[in-house]
């Protein structure tokens, strides 16, 4: 396992569209599929999650979460993960979410009622190196 | 997204090999890739989370964690995910370590030092249905 750098731990994050975000809810850990966008340094996503983000929100209106994106290849057993640990924001500028909502639409049937942005406070990552033997 | 059973659940994370552990370090979100294998009701993984696992537990020596696997096809956006959510337990029973152990190997090349046990409490899965349009 190889340590990645920020740059090239955000440059694979945005070569994939799909994550999986991280939080808790009712104090327990949940982790929820979503499609993603990187723009600058805020992952955007949309989710039904506002009420959970609400709920978890310190007085800041603030939650932090993980936000994890993967691709490993089965076979060989090589690939990459990246982890960005951040604050989670709802998006409430009208201009951006008008833009997100076009460029994200959400891979399922459901009423995606929020989008959120998740700050790259925190970015780890690792190339898979297959174990010896 | 449609709803599956428990068994059907358990069935499709028992086909996959990797999947996701999420837990809790220093109070903040955390995910980890790692390999799997399910042994009745428990989801066995081996890591090096001993050390987050026990500063995280309680008197009961357990802690609260989830556990994900997805299979999703990037093209025709179909798949599924499951979500496992249960207590993490060491196993310090020598027979099953040693019998994990031989099991589960680790794909990456860094010491694994504990098999952890993760009960199946609480299982959802879902099956992505494209959304329309």
């Amino acid at each position: 396992m190889r340590a990645l750098g920020r740059d090239r731990c955000l440059e694979l994050l945005a070569s994939v569209p799909i994550g999986r975000v991280v939080f808790s809810m009712r104090a327990l850990p949940a982790i929820r599929p979503v499609n993603h966008l990187l723009d600058g340094d805020t992952v955007v996503i949309r989710s039904d999650l506002g009420n959970a983000l609400a709920a978890s929100a310190t007085g800041h209106g603030a939650v932090v979460v993980a936000y994890e994106a993967d691709m490993i290849d089965l076979e060989y057993r090589t690939g990459w993960t990246v982890v960005v640990t951040g604050t989670a924001r709802l998006i409430l500028d009208q201009d951006r979410q008008t833009r997100y909502e076009q460029l994200l639409r959400p891979w399922i049937d459901e009423p995606m009622n929020c989008c959120i942005g998740i700050g790259c406070d925190l970015v780890t990552g690792y190339e898979l190196v297959p174990a010896a033997g």
